[in-house]
């Protein structure tokens, strides 16, 4: 059944979850009330501004401020000698430690400029124009040094050294020494299943081909905008658009050498992150010049700085050999990783690395993967992470394979499909997973039972595709705090920043657990003082782990309301029983419903509040990894190779979809952005450095009109991990595009696309060598 | 010992309880970066000002805003007419139940206007100029009713009726009916001890005199301010200086006829409030313009409105009779007393009725009192609200009884002083008070030990007075939430609006419970979603029971700390123990630290919360009730009538002083306040209901050159009812005072004053009538 077709009904056996509610947020983002960002005021805020390096590799030789600071309005410039030095400190990072140096370098660079837009100094002045004006009179002199703008080029011998500070050493495996010296390849990630050699000993048939990715962009609407009070009493406040405000409070307090305890971290509504925005590019600068001024400092990123200087994704090299018995039985796969970090190490290969064959159960894996420094911006986390990639390399082979053995794409597939049980090169086994399920909904699919007519127009070719796309998702800690009003509504407040729905999904799973209607929830987000710890926003884990909390706060709640009403019947405690129809019943048919105990409260000792902190794998729980599989039809214009997309089905292991029509918007998104990688975007670098296209203008994402309707397929398969079945949604649906997209071009094209984005001049290129 | 002399040393056996710790507010307060009511600003804002009556009674017979609508710049206006119809309703109110209406006509008039300033209309504008010009332009045509403005007036025969509209009939007593019909007299109160007859019938000596306050005002520095953004999607939040958040919320929910849950109000700093920022004014109208114009509106009072259209104290007028026997015995009391309402009901008699002869342990006591309707503004509370004008009468005729019997004064009051078994006229019986404490307290003060130097200048004349003060305290909710952070830091969350130190006095009591350093807690006043329910900060009852709340909080805390610590060293539950030193202990000598164990938290299972709401006299708690004794020393200039100050010493049982330097603060202030009302501060209206001097130019407050130092001296007598034996002190030392300058100033003058203020005209008069 398509979600287009599915009813706003709860899911089997519940009575919340399942439907489809208005979102809390509605009304104000509609009518431009949200507040996001850049949208704080504050009495006698400043504007600031950073001065960004023009060059992609150079020595800092000297800067001077002091024409700057003399113009009028102009209250305030930073450097990187006004933060604390980190000295020799190695600080944790979700992808293992690093110099603290060079989290500091990133934020504002004291020696050297490792990429263009590369901040240099901050400066803030009582209007922005000002701020702007300044930013001119800043004078910073270079030494410019060769800038190395691929990791080709960063791993040819002999190619300038970027990091050559020394601090690496430091840290053990950190950047790869050869013959005794340091290189621009950083960190190496190893995954086996099996015995590769004899795995590839017993296929029947191999084959191994090269594919390349474009550096991309999350292309979220709202740039970056911080906004920081250093109080006289020392006490620092910071607004921001973040997926995760703790994660901003941690590295804001360690820059600047804090104590959480004296940083709050204001959330406001985010216009777009795709993980983006787990990274602190802004506040520790308006901190600083907050402090200098002892004014309010809001600096707000232009477009064109979001491009060249926050964390899009990596570009890509993958080498992919899979070896199959005649039958179709896969029996070897392995995958060679080369990805971008860009100017520091961070490129997410574990995640390519952990799901390149995710879908596939593969008696032998070897998985070998690098991560390299370049000249460009750092890159950050989008949306699953490094798996679009390595599973785009995958697919296509295998796509190779099914031709080859003149199997239909799907019945390889299904043959060799991951389920319970399945090992994955990371260690993991499979519990119940959706993988068979998608697998069968597509090929059962209208779209896949279809016929693909051949355009009409003779310059027009069609073709279509296939691709599958694992994404594991993520668990980690959250919090929640409910408070019950004497009216039987719930305020409930969360620390989970809400990029995609969370305090709907939040909110159905507590009044699901309540027994109440979505509609008596009032869903909040809040700063981190005024709720427990709270994992970032990301890795599709906050629906299941948040949503975990808010239904132990509910429990709590429950227990409570179980003692209030055996106190106001003078029972004991053990008769009485609250059950998830929102009804506390005692002995002898005493009963009443979660809106007459509220009633009750304030004159039998009080109102009762709900709270709760929980790692749910602490606590018996499982994260349930995600499958999806599209379904992609287009046409190639071969006079113009310009790619229009006809059809496009999304199928997807989706849990149990608590907000259908939010998990709907994910998978449309996530598609969206996939075909956009897929088709047209990437950066583009002059040979020094300089990004051509830093602008929307002509970083080509695909728009509303550049895309039909993508049909969604929910599958639920619940996680039995979770109370509610739940899975993450929001990232496994970038992953599949890449490669549908590229199978279906190869279909109408007759030559493998193995180079994204298949931009026209790609495609007119490879039409161009077919005819040769 | 002195508080003065007092070292910052914690309270015998605690460890922060008892030292004087910075405020938490104090750097934003002294920066100026402190946010009050009406620094709140919305993008969009507009400006509203309320159209408010010239006249203090007449019929409103035609409201028409046209021309001011027309004003370019005006957005909306609303009059009484927008309002839901309250119908039929009676609603409950802390002094009893009124109908419905009559809230709403408070707010905004629609049949008859009931004192000067009463508001009729507001209206909104793009800025404040704009709107102040268009309430020119609303006609409003009166017809004119005779004004009654004091209660004499008000209970003479035939006096115009000033709720003339039917509506008391349905609340039995809230008007005194004579002859079958309803009269300007409201609600009666009585109370009794013993027999009222017998006692006065074992009298040796028995004195009866009458007395007079006046209408005064709480006269706090920040004016009233209410913002208010009604969402499209139906929820209302109200941005306002007051000191109850939920009590904003609940009338503004009645009024507009919204679930509570619609409501959110968010408290912002306060700027003074006394009791005269528990009354909603101006919100229900800026949420109604809001609705109207689909903006924010934001609604300030001048100082002239809130003069006029707040609510002051009431005027009073009171009789007290009292009997004893020759050895100072008193035998018999009683009082009647008189108090006006202004324009609706709810005069604070009752707590002027339960104090009036609070110190003394009185076999034979009878209260009688009236509350009057009168075309003033409606009273609201003020401080003790009620007790310091009968607790001056008492004061007053006990000081002219010692002085009949050759007792010194303070010797009569302890032969009669309440202890712990004495039975209150309300009903209750003493438990551990600190009368008898303070009262030695003031015998053996150097003070009072000091002779009463006559002044040099013979046209000034020196006297010194006593007197005593009793109020009752409150009790009520509270609810706390905390978060600890991985550094061993806490945020601890409250619902209770900080008017003098709330925020201070809860973190310490919960660092106290917690075993942490008071600079470890972050205390947060949040709105009315964010926490559970608190009750208004009044009636000196939120360091007793928000201080409850957050040690409650604390146990939870150190509960779940003890199980985390059981779970780290794999032991039993059982074994482990969380100590006030904050220090958790197991078996074999195992210990952590606060600061240890909470490091560990992030890898054990997450972070853990404390949350409580609690009514603290369900909970096996007592209230605290406060007694206080002072003494002043001034002098008469018998030429101006000037009256100076030279010395004061206010003594008063506070149980456990939890931050000293606020008990003092809060003594002082009140002392302050019962200076002003015992000196110079009153209403003056003219015949026609028209206040002559409604500024702070007119109005006389006392300020810092007109007083001396005021010596406090702290009697702790801990309540035994509290976890850390806190009695709430902000309260009776406003009540002393009146009597105590009264009482001084008869022994300066040898004639005794029996009405307040004692003004320059006023000591005139009365030396001019001795001099006949």
């Amino acid at each position: 059944m398509t979600t287009t077709e599915r009813q706003a009904q709860p899911a089997e056996g519940y009575r919340v979850v399942g439907t489809r509610p208005v979102r809390p947020d509605g009304t104000d983002k509609v009518t431009g009330r949200a507040s996001y960002g850049a949208d704080i005021r504050l009495p006698g805020m400043l504007f600031g501004r950073v001065k960004r390096s023009p060059h992609a590799h150079a020595r800092i030789v000297r800067i001077d401020a002091s024409k700057a600071l003399a113009l009028d309005g102009v209250r305030a410039v930073v450097t990187a000698a006004d933060f604390p030095d980190p000295g020799d400190a190695v600080v944790p990072t979700i992808r293992g430690p690093i110099p603290k140096q060079w989290q500091l370098d990133h934020i504002i660079a004291g020696r050297k400029v490792l990429f263009r837009g590369h901040p240099v100094a901050a400066i803030c002045a009582t209007d922005p124009h000002v701020a702007e004006d300044a930013l001119a009179l800043i004078d910073v002199e270079y030494e410019l040094l060769p800038a190395v703008t691929s990791a080709r080029e960063a791993r040819l011998p002999g190619a300038p050294l970027i990091h050559d500070d020394g601090l690496a050493a430091r840290v053990p495996g950190l950047l790869q020494v050869v013959d005794g010296k340091p290189t621009n390849t950083s960190r190496r990630t190893e995954m086996r299943v099996g015995d590769i050699t004899a795995g590839f000993a017993e296929a029947d048939v191999v084959i191994e081909r090269e594919f390349e990715t474009a550096m991309t962009h999350q292309g979220y609407i709202e740039p970056h905008a911080g906004t920081a009070l250093w109080n006289q009493d020392g006490r620092l406040t910071v607004w921001t658009s973040t997926q995760g405000a703790f994660g901003v409070r941690q590295s804001v307090a360690d820059l600047l050498g804090l104590a959480v305890a004296k940083v709050r971290v204001v959330p406001m509504e985010i216009g777009g992150g795709f993980g983006g925005k787990l990274i602190t590019y802004l506040e520790p600068l308006a901190a600083l010049l907050s402090r200098k001024s002892g004014r309010p400092v809001q600096i707000t990123m232009s477009r064109t700085e979001v491009f060249e200087a926050s964390g899009p994704t990596s570009a890509t090299q993958s080498r992919v050999r899979i070896g199959v018995k005649r039958d179709g039985k896969i029996v070897a796969a392995e995958a060679h990783l080369v990805y971008e970090s860009g100017a520091y190490p961070g490129a997410p290969v574990p995640g390519g690395a952990r799901c390149a064959f995710g879908p596939y159960d593969i008696p032998h894996q070897y998985v070998e993967g690098f991560e390299v420094i370049v000249n460009k911006p750092k890159v950050a986390a989008y949306r699953a992470p490094g798996a679009p990639q390595s599973e785009f390399a995958v697919e296509c082979v295998l796509d190779e394979l099914a031709d080859t053995l003149g199997l239909d794409p799907m019945e390889l597939r299904m043959r060799n499909a991951a389920r319970e049980g399945t090992r994955r090169p990371d260690g993991a086994v499979h519990g119940v997973i959706g993988n068979v399920e998608v697998m069968q909904a597509m090929v059962s699919s209208p779209h896949y039972q279809s016929e693909l007519v051949p355009s009409p127009d003779p310059v027009k070719r069609r073709g279509r595709g296939v691709a599958m796309g694992f994404w594991q998702n993520g668990g980690g800690e959250s919090s929640a705090y409910a408070n019950v009003h004497a009216d039987g509504t719930v305020s409930l407040i969360l620390g989970s920043v809400d990029i995609g729905g969370q305090r709907a999904s939040c909110a159905m799973q507590f009044a699901q657990t309540l027994g109440i209607a979505y509609e008596d929830v009032n869903p909040i987000v809040t700063d981190t003082d005024s709720i427990g710890f709270t994992g970032n926003t990301g890795g599709s884990r906050t629906t299941f782990a948040t949503g975990w909390a808010v239904h132990e706060a509910a429990l709590d709640i429950r227990r409570q309301l179980e003692q209030r009403a055996a106190l106001i019947w003078e029972v004991e405690r053990a008769d009485v029983a609250f059950s998830e129809d929102g009804i506390v019943r005692g002995p002898d048919g005493r009963q009443m419903t979660f809106r007459e105990i509220a009633a009750e409260l304030p004159r039998t000792g009080g109102m009762v509040q709900g709270r709760v902190d929980i790692v749910p794998t602490s606590a018996g729980g499982v994260v349930g990894p995600a499958f999806a599989g599209h379904i992609v039809d287009l046409e190639v214009d071969t006079l113009t190779g310009k790619v229009e997309v006809l059809r496009y089905t999304a199928v997807q292991d989706v849990g149990t979809a608590v907000h259908p029509s939010y998990v709907e918007g994910q998978i449309q998104g996530g598609v969206a952005q996939g075909v956009g990688m897929a088709l047209n975007e990437e950066y583009i670098y002059s040979d020094d450095g300089v990004m051509a296209n830093a602008s929307f203008l002509d970083y080509r994402m695909p728009v509303a009109n550049d895309l039909p309707m993508i049909d969604c397929v929910l599958v639920e398969v619940p996680n039995p991990g979770h109370p509610y079945g739940v899975r993450g949604v929001g990232e496994v649906p970038i992953v599949p595009p890449l490669a549908a997209t590229a199978n279906a071009l190869t279909a109408a094209l007759g030559v493998r696309v193995s180079q994204l984005p298949a931009s026209p001049a790609v495609i007119l290129e490879l039409i161009s060598a077919l005819d040769d």
